[in-house]
């Protein structure tokens, strides 16, 4: 069974939102052994979404659409599909208009007639039940084919993949099992992995093998498709045993393993605890580290010491030293992180002082500068890092410096 | 002028990473009056890869395709367009082997043969700078069409868009334009809005309107082309004026206004400041607050007090407080707010606390609870919000919900 997915929306097409919908989707097929081999984005125009459908239901078996399901005039998904299926006649469905009905009430809001109209299904079209909001999912079967329509709002999209699509197409499928299995290095570039790797027709004997560069390292990615769970597990196992005997050392993690939960489960194991002080990053670090659950027991507290004042209340990071270094230097670094773990009673104090940007550069200290400090019981360091002339993705970047050095110097320790 | 995009990579199409380059490619094209129409992303298969750029060569007249372009083996599209458009030979470019080897020197990094493979491009080709990367852009023309063809990381893509290809298309199309104008709303619910700017026919016979809702609002789009910059203009303000005479009390803010970013406004014409207090959001409204180039003019500090220890620390949270009612209350809430105000001598102080999941909820304070907390010079308060069950979705839903709160406040006042 091959899958395509078509986004619509002006939105998505012009680049106003980010199609997080169709990464979703393509991961929850890919677990249950169906591969996404074509997403395409329309614009909210009845003729790009016909003409998208119709070479869609032509090279794949499973055809899922999003987004245009809404209340208002420019949504018009149902009647341009209903239109493609030739089922253009409507009925109400009650039970649909009664759960509308129900989630207007308890929200206390008016009632329109334009919401009624969501209760209105093609006649060929099965509902899938959404229990996240007012827009039913609608399911066509057309030459053995399905095609499932669905919100773009992405709860309830999902909430319809989880209750009803997945489990309909699990069932359909049973004699395919596609594994990903993600290695993350980090202190190694792309093509020396590569060539410390190599040669790696060795490992695509048994499995697709792919290299994605990232801020701070390369991730590696390998792919297998067998008959069965157990086959193709043991498929990748040997495919990694392979990439860890050649290039063990800068591996840091596996799949979703960010370096902030790496951190996190370093810093579990060992019965220590950090705190963190913050200046150009903003609280983008902090907020990376309690997105991982559990960081309450390692993650003490953040301080976002933006202005010279805060720095020296809440730190005392002394004023001297912003003086005669400036907020943005290896003392200042450094004094912020003492200041933090000993203000926290922690075991490691983190921080970070740069220019983000786009203004307050200076040629000795320009756009793209950081330093990441680091206290521990037994030392304090500053690390320099210079990056791009671009904001938000400097904030990134800074982030990514101090919690790679954070990593770095636990493994060493 | 028709654009279509294709994005290519396994790591796009099974979710790994989103499409983030598309967005910015259709909002570039866009701005220069070129609609992109659709977006494709394929896997990396010499055969997908193949079909879509068949398909898109038809329908239109510009065509990007993004990835595939690296050193690794998996990097496939350079062979695959090349034979697509019958120019299967190779020339090695002087100009770009000698500025790969500069950039490896500079790195002080060991350049392999791969990396010298960057510099062969098809004879067909013209070769786009890229100044940020080692791969360089390939421009086909066939039919008297293009076909552009760039790496898949952002940095470089942008930089050859922005250095060449935007100023080549630019000279191409002279005589159509294409504007959007995004009205931000909060306050009111999609199909309330819809019904208040009815009839939208008034609206339509001038330029296209869409709804698009979020977490806090509406967002309405208005979509105009003409021929003249002068005359789109004139088309966008006429629909405007109509929507603000009809619902504008509803209206934060336009185009990529974020509230944040217009919070940052209302406090500098004030000449008002505040601080920040976090426990559940962990950093993500100080650091969205800090996205917003100048904070440092109204935002004076944040303090993430993760720990009870923190909050009474830091905040002179009463330990009294935070036994009797909880760490996430009403009480401490507020005494939050009040404690970062008076801490930071601010105008106002804002904070929340609440229970982000998936652990930690009770009966009485469930996962999705939070507490946003004010103090103002005059008074201090806070409000209760139930959001979902995922720990990031809630984080998200948590600051805006203090962002809102704080924006309606300054509004009233």
């Amino acid at each position: 069974m091959i899958a395509e997915i078509i986004s619509i929306g002006d939105e998505l097409l012009i680049g106003q939102i980010v199609n997080t919908n169709a990464s979703w989707m393509s991961q929850a097929l890919g677990k249950i052994g169906v591969p996404v081999r074509y997403v395409v984005t329309v614009g909210d125009d009845g003729e790009d979404i016909k003409a998208a459908l119709a070479v869609a239901m032509q090279r794949a078996d499973l055809v899922l659409l999003t987004g245009g399901l809404g209340p208002t005039h420019d949504d018009i998904t149902k009647k341009i599909v209903a239109e493609f299926f030739d089922s253009p006649d409507m009925k109400r469905d009650e039970k649909v208009l009664e759960h509308v009905r129900n989630l207007f009430a308890k929200r206390n809001l008016v009632m329109h007639s334009v919401n009624e109209d969501q209760a209105s299904v093609p006649e060929k079209a099965k509902v899938l039940w959404n229990g996240a909001g007012t827009a039913p999912g609608l399911l066509f079967e057309h030459d053995e084919k399905l095609c499932a329509v669905m919100p773009g709002v992405p709860a309830e999209m999902r909430f319809i993949m989880n209750e009803s699509l997945l489990p309909l197409i699990r069932e359909r499928v049973h004699d395919s099992v596609i594994l990903h299995r993600t290695i993350r290095t980090t202190g190694i570039a792309e093509s020396a992995l590569f060539v410390k790797l190599s040669p790696i027709k060795e490992i695509e004997k048994f499995a697709r093998i792919a290299f994605l560069p990232h801020y701070a390292g390369v991730d590696v990615r390998l792919s297998v498709q067998s008959r069965s769970q157990a086959d193709a597990q043991n498929l990748v196992a040997t495919a990694e045993k392979i990439i860890l005997e050649k290039g063990g050392e800068f591996v840091f993690g596996y799949d979703d393993d960010s370096v902030e939960a790496v951190i996190g489960r370093l810093l579990t194991e060992r019965k220590e605890t950090f705190a963190i002080a913050e200046s150009c990053t903003g609280g983008w670090v902090a907020n990376r580290i309690t997105n991982v659950s559990g960081s309450s027991n390692y993650f003490d507290r953040g301080m976002i010491t933006y202005s010279n004042a805060a720095k020296t209340e809440q730190l005392g990071v002394p004023e001297e030293i912003l003086i005669e270094h400036g907020a943005v230097s290896e003392q200042t670094a450094r004094a912020m992180a003492d200041g933090v773990r000993r203000v926290s009673k922690t075991t490691y104090g983190i921080s970070t002082t740069g220019v983000a940007g786009p203004t307050g550069g200076t040629p000795e200290k320009p756009v793209g500068l950081v330093w990441v400090g680091l206290a521990s019981p037994q030392e304090s360091l500053a690390k320099k890092f210079i990056y791009t002339q671009d904001r938000l993705v400097n904030k990134e970047r800074f982030s990514q410096a101090a919690l790679y050095l954070f990593y770095q110097f636990l493994k060493g320790t």
